[in-house]
């Protein structure tokens, strides 16, 4: 009998898991077209389950036209086992265009090597989870539910939530940024965000001047739409002015790209006289800045530094991209793009035509625990904690590593370049071995054979006994490696 | 003084009340640098709140730099009140590409009339908010907060959530598709998903014949990237044969995309025997075709129709578009691309490359909903609900609309061709001034030349009151146009 092998589990709702079993029997063909189903009654009895469940699942698939019951007589299975099909194969790797060949060729998920359970991970630039107040936050979700309830289910809008945009403008506007004639966007995090922007605002061969290192993904990004990077020297101020007079001058780039309050990888800060210089230089040749604000937030130093685009009073040279989730709750995707009013009415359309809008949950749930002063708890919180990680963390590097210099002074990452042209890849590779993983540094760099030598330490994540195991690890290697 | 003129409200945290009180005052020049801050006591005093608020709030400026306390002499404002500024001003008008101007130029929210409080609607094709059985989904939510916790808070997976992506498989198996060697990718709902495919699998120039009409943002997304679209007539069947064969022979299509379940905007679903001939000829070509699910769930009648995807096999040939929550819950936008695994491992990155992944919070908490049983009992309710409006809405036409015909048979919308070439945008802004608003027809034409005398009838959200008075007024408005 049908019935005979099914065994009911808890985790899911019991007519749901008699439905499954008549179709499952209908496909493999244990179920012919025509055949007798068992009675509701024989049914509950055999799986000792109630008669309402039975009922429920054969009026389900009574009205999904797959079995018949006929009065008096029994309930039929209506339909055949087995659908016709008639398979056809298709090349999809000559269909897929180059874009797509780039971001899955540029995917480091994909093609670095990946984390494995038990090993000591300096990959990762996340935040520890443990650290979130995750009462503060059940508690938001539970307000944006209770006072939004239905309309958080319907529709939104794609420029985002009414409340979280007035929030942000507030944010820029502590941050000394005038918000005349701007407007916001909200998106699926920084990502999203500039995603947007260059596919909005770029034509294949246009040139964009960016940091060097600078973050992966954007790097990434902007290989997939086909743009020239040209990357520029840093020093621990910021940008080489020189080179980027040169470059700003000579190859009319579209556009700068810059993370001046807390470079990836490098964690380099602009200084407040050369963020200045630089904005002053991309002014002289009228360039648009595309300014990342990551993680603002988290500087350990208690000196603030405003962001360019608070340089730009009312003018409209600077688009900022925003994004605290990153370092709050990165799953929560939720970024913001700050910019020209007009500018943001054209790219809300684009929005609409890639994603319609930003989940409303996530945004309404992020308000209200931005709103209850829960954030800046946390970054209080968390400050100190990951200060004392750094701290530890260049104990060890002191310790064991030979280095021509590490930067970055208040984030998850630092960023290490190795004495003597020391291949961190190698270095990669033994550590692995030994259970440790990094991240090399020749990702972050337009050209992969630039910053051979280097490599991103992330320790958000990481115990304080596995930091002092791991950077040890790393430093015999180097030896082995002739250091 | 600085804080006689602050008001402080119950909405907000009053320390962050207080902190922006003294930002204000500093960018407006009433607090100049240096200038001293009355105590925390006397500020406690005069606005009778909590001591504690106000040094959270003296603390949190301190830690920003913004005030020094100097221990026994009092606290100072550390900053100037104006940040030195350098306009300019960027033309993006003229560096914005074809890609954004086009998704602006076809965005109808911004286009067309739109929606003022108080008007019959019956543009919309929402769902009713008032339908949405919110205790199951508060339910669900608290469910996959206490399974998931800080999970849902950190970085996820690009594809999706586990659980939610087995659950679509199950869901697919149920339509009896076969799922060997095929893959999910969870997007941000149709549109993104559709994004993702034409982005990563078109060129410029490339052909697509689609359905005539067919759904607005599936037209301008193809657009926006430049493709020629070749509309294909429908008769109440489905795609008419013949043209579809000749279009396959002579325009070389890239994809064909279809919406055999429920077109929108017609209503129109294509026939069990119609959809294997079509089925057949697209495979003949050997030209893949990309179906969209749109609305298979809400059908009043009681014989499911297989996806087309349920022919293939275990071939590749269609790649599948689903989204349960449009008629659900639209705003928690979720879909999912179903197709060969290789393909799905390309796209994969894509999806990396563009929003990194979809909110993980909409994602359980879906999941969870779905797995309750509560979606079915949802969709059994309202389909009761809305064939009765249905049903209004045709004695409603058939008394007042002089129409060639009308088509639609179990959604949240129909569609109505007028007599004698009525122009429906005429129309509309007869009815427009009446306090009535429909969907003009010529949006779902890739021409907009075509359908001037269709428009479409979106009813899910309109009082049954409102489905009566509406349809006269617009019948009484076709008289004038000389019906």
């Amino acid at each position: 009998m049908i019935f005979s092998n099914l065994e009911i589990n808890k985790d899911e709702a019991i007519y749901l898991q008699i439905e499954k079993h008549i179709l499952d029997g209908i496909n493999k063909g244990e179920l012919k077209k025509n055949s007798k189903l068992p009675s509701t009654r024989e049914v509950s009895k055999l799986l000792n389950i109630s008669r309402n469940s039975v009922i429920s699942a054969y009026e389900e698939l009574e009205s999904k036209g797959i079995i018949t019951t006929k009065r008096g007589i029994g309930t039929f299975v209506s339909i055949e086992g087995e659908t016709e099909s008639y398979e056809y194969t298709v090349d999809f790797t000559s269909k897929l265009n180059e874009y797509a060949y780039t971001l899955r060729k540029l995917d480091i998920i994909k093609s670095e090597l990946p984390y494995k359970k038990g090993m000591i991970s300096f990959k990762s630039i996340s935040p520890e989870s443990d650290l979130f107040n995750l009462d503060d936050f059940k508690r938001s979700l539970l307000d944006a539910w209770n006072f939004e309830e239905s309309n958080l289910l319907n529709y939104g809008y794609a420029k985002g939530y009414k409340p979280l945009i007035d929030y942000f403008f507030d944010y820029m506007k502590d941050k000394r940024v005038k918000v005349n004639n701007k407007d916001i966007l909200i998106t699926n995090g920084f990502t999203e965000a500039f995603d947007i922007i260059i596919g909005s605002l770029t034509k294949p061969g246009d040139v964009i001047l960016c940091e060097k290192p600078t973050h992966n993904t954007a790097l990434k990004i902007m290989k997939s739409y086909g743009l020239k990077i040209i990357q520029i020297d840093m020093d621990k101020e910021g940008l080489n002015l020189e080179q980027l007079n040169k470059n700003l001058r000579d190859c009319v780039p579209k556009f700068g790209y810059l993370i001046p309050s807390y470079n990836n990888p490098t964690g380099i800060v602009t200084k407040t006289e050369r963020r200045k210089e630089i904005y002053k230089l991309f002014r002289k040749y009228s360039v648009p800045i595309i300014e990342d604000g990551f993680n603002e937030e988290l500087l350990y130093s208690s000196s603030p530094i405003e962001p360019i685009a608070s340089l730009c009073g009312d003018g409209n040279g600077v688009i900022y991209i925003g994004s605290l989730s990153k370092i709050l709750f990165p799953g929560l995707r939720i970024g913001w793009i700050f910019a020209d009013e007009k500018l943001i009415d054209i790219l809300e359309s684009v929005k609409r035509g890639k994603t319609i809008h930003s989940s409303f949950l996530d945004q309404s749930a992020f308000y209200y625990y931005l709103k209850s002063g829960a954030f800046n708890r946390y970054v209080k919180n968390v400050r100190k904690y990951y200060r004392d990680k750094y701290n530890l963390v260049m104990n060890m590097i002191n310790k064991y590593i030979p280095y021509e210099y590490v930067t970055g002074e208040g984030g998850l990452h630092i960023f290490i370049k190795l004495k003597n042209n020391i291949n961190s890849r190698k270095l990669l590779d033994l550590c692995y071995n030994d259970g440790v993983i990094f991240m090399p540094g020749d990702i972050f760099y337009e050209d992969q054979n630039h910053g051979l030598d280097t490599f991103r330490i992330g320790f958000g994540r990481v115990s304080d006994e596995d930091i002092v195991k791991g950077i040890k690890i790393i430093g015999d290697n180097l030896k082995l490696l002739g250091t």
